[in-house]
């Protein structure tokens, strides 16, 4: 069966997000006073071959917890749909 | 009003993605063969501050576009939320 997961990765509340401070900064000097706060993560998109649904979310933890993500300062939420 | 904004930002289908290659040849080096395509994308939290849900969205657009993607060969989607 093939399933498609939507992956996001965020940095942990506690952690200091730099990049997207600099983001902040830049909409300030360029007159974007609306913005208040920005917090920079991935997205990944991934497609999956697995017997059943179950055996798909255990591959796709593996993967976001051994590859994609950086389990120390980041977190990560997913959606898992079987795909036709 | 305070709104929060999720938005994703991932390269168009017609564009080639390097860096998701990349990542998904690394997974099959290291015994995933699960997987079977990964296209790697951006994601922002925007906190902002708008008259109404209609301006929110308004200056949300204008920061994506001219400041978040590259309009040439990225795409965004958001999903905006009134926050307390």
């Amino acid at each position: 069966m093939s399933y498609k997961a939507q992956v996001h990765v965020s940095l942990k509340k506690s952690v200091l997000d730099p990049q997207g401070k600099t983001v902040l900064h830049a909409l300030g000097t360029l007159g974007f006073k609306e913005a208040r706060d920005i917090r920079v993560g991935k997205y990944f998109e991934v497609a999956l071959e697995a017997a059943d649904e179950k055996k798909a979310e255990e591959s796709l933890r593996k993967i976001c917890e051994r590859v994609l993500i950086n389990p120390v300062i980041e977190e990560y939420s997913f959606t898992l749909t079987k795909s036709a």
